[in-house]
């Protein structure tokens, strides 16, 4: 149970710091902090989050990933679903609190709030296929750090920072593509909020690719670089 | 002794650092280096603090950290006053060289200097209710990483890079709101020097939501992650 | 067999994320991630994979890195070429993955794609001989922050983000002068999607000047800290 | 000697990298790394050289830190002069190679270099009394963060990072007032090359402030966390 809530509390956060500083302060006038920082604000809810919660859950917060270590041999797979539905809940609670916050704001409009989207959608026009291909490849080697910096012979205090930098890597290539997802719960709390009926109809997108990249990772890793038990 | 000079020292660094960047350099033509580079400052000035005096004080910087330390137990109640009182002083003596600085620029006007506000003194325009929210959840969840961070089972060597690394990522979502305080001695200092008479009486908010968000943030961690005695 | 799949997947990451972020990101309008954007991308490849792959094949992604490796006595000559194969192959893999995803854009041009040049190509126009002194002294550095940081005195355990943060740092200075490889390999992947027919035949700059820097690198570290045997 | 040609090497860096990103980068049109981008840049060349060259020299690269280290008791006395001769030599043999590199760019105009200045040749017009405070309360916390991260009771492993990223959080708060010096061997080497003869006249004050300000943060961190012997 202190598992379950620590995940919802860390992936609350990752929606609310990552999702947040999209909304809240990407676009501001002259000084707004860009793709840049918001790619460094995602990358930092993981950071964080993993010397808080690490020790308590693990700290996936994102449902690609634990589907990515359980392939990996990593997790035990009878926590999946329990660690998913908190994840989605904490995302959506987070998303919660970021909706009340942004309504505070005289004459504020939701717009697409932080969703991830394709085509017309896609910040920067991409198509369906460069979203999926996108969304697959970068979960792949987002799982590929994971599993590679959370290995036994890798210096496990440093896991935490690669991990979260990778994040904000991730983050770097891929905001015009699909405003980057690589993490289910993250695009269904958005979607739930976004104005107007088109983010729920692509939100498939954002669970399929994600856990196609994650499951090959750990298929990957698990070969070129396995664990003695 | 020692450890409320450290105190003092490290909390002018959080002010002059901080506040010391939005108010020279954010704006700089073309140059500037906006919201993106603020919260940056302010994260680093507690990650180089956190090296530097953290063996000494536990550099705390923030009277909300305290609070929120000793209600999880991780810090005893009787050095409360004391170190808030070093971190007030600290920080208006911050402010006041910053201050002597800004003064030195042909045709300077201090305006609102680096204070925290809402309502029509919010950066974005933000409401009260807004302001508050963001605050509390805020300093929640600094606290949380801060609690976490320096848990028994947390690598210890990494604190201070997430714990400062936190307050970067708390500054990329929430200038925009409030302009950022969780940090009600910074907020005391610049409203001091502000110019006009309405950051004052905002003053309020930025001692308010903080210590509320800390103080919850104690409680559910002792729950989540309880440290053996 | 297992470390050249590690720098074959290595140098993907590499180039799908530092010349990704480049073509996809830096130049989106007002929300852009810049060069500075470009520079964090490319150092994070690197840190990011030297905690992931850094056990399994000393994660060099760069033939200059293995040439500089082996004169400086770290890395054996006998898997100089094996490596080098695989980065290149890698490289390649990881620009025709970002080929793909660009060619999704509607409207989409592939421009000079992330390639490097000099002279009328140099980003900011800068002539052959600055472009030369320019890879190969950053390649020396590069080198030297490599030798330095992976030797037994240095602490092992920062020198992936050490040496990440060197190559974030040389984009800092040099995305200008010759849009930075010290990378052949990284070169080599760009110039063969870039379009028009000027790339390839700068191409031996960008082989011959990180060498000559990473020789020399490996000289003169051998000589200011040997290694005991 | 191998101390001295680690100390020239380290030197040589940080003006090349630094400098170099601030004339080359941080004003390219659009893209452009800023203030923000030059403060990552300075940074990152001490983060850099303290693992690779920290464990020969102690990578000071700066005569106020060798200065303030000896006042602290932290380094011998007797090895000041060839220390600060073999930093002032890096950095002018750092400038001297970015010179080249400048002045292969068609229509190059050399300008201010990177120089320091006050009052009508600082970047925002401050005058002479906010550039010597600027200068030596900066410097005098660079000490304080420096002889701190190194402290015994301190994490050693992540001094290099603490003591690079201090520098960072300073250039951030202080370009706009000197253009940022903390460092007399940097200034020193600008000021040869910059155009004009403002330059070189202005040069007390940054060999004056940094070193006020490093003295007095060597007696002071002395009294409130002395080292045993």
């Amino acid at each position: 149970m202190k598992k379950l809530i620590a995940e919802f509390i860390g992936t609350f956060w990752l929606v609310l710091g990552g999702c947040g500083s999209a909304v809240l302060a990407a676009g501001f006038p002259e000084l707004g902090i860009g793709f840049l920082g918001v790619a460094l604000a995602f990358g930092l809810t993981v950071v964080t989050m993993a010397y808080a919660i690490g020790h308590i859950s693990g700290c996936h917060l994102n449902p690609a990933v634990s589907i990515g270590l359980a392939v990996g041999g990593r997790f035990d797979k009878k926590d999946l679903v329990p660690y998913i539905i908190a994840q989605v809940m904490g995302a959506i609670a987070g998303a919660g609190v970021l909706y009340l916050i942004v309504s505070g704001k005289s004459g504020f409009e939701i717009g697409g709030f932080a969703a991830n989207g394709y085509g017309e959608h896609s910040p920067g026009g991409y198509d369906m296929l460069s979203a999926f291909v996108t969304e697959a490849v970068l979960t792949f080697f987002f799982l590929i750090i994971i599993l590679g910096a959370t290995h036994s012979k890798a210096p496990k205090y440093m896991a935490g920072l690669a991990i979260g930098l990778g994040l904000t890597l991730i983050h770097l290539i891929s905001i015009p593509v699909t405003n980057t997802s690589v993490n289910p719960a993250r695009s269904t709390s958005q979607a739930l909020f976004a104005e107007g009926t088109w983010a729920i109809p692509q939100l498939w997108l954002f669970w399929a690719a994600p856990i196609v990249g994650a499951i090959l990772a750990g298929m990957v890793y698990k070969m070129i670089s396995p664990e003695k038990k």
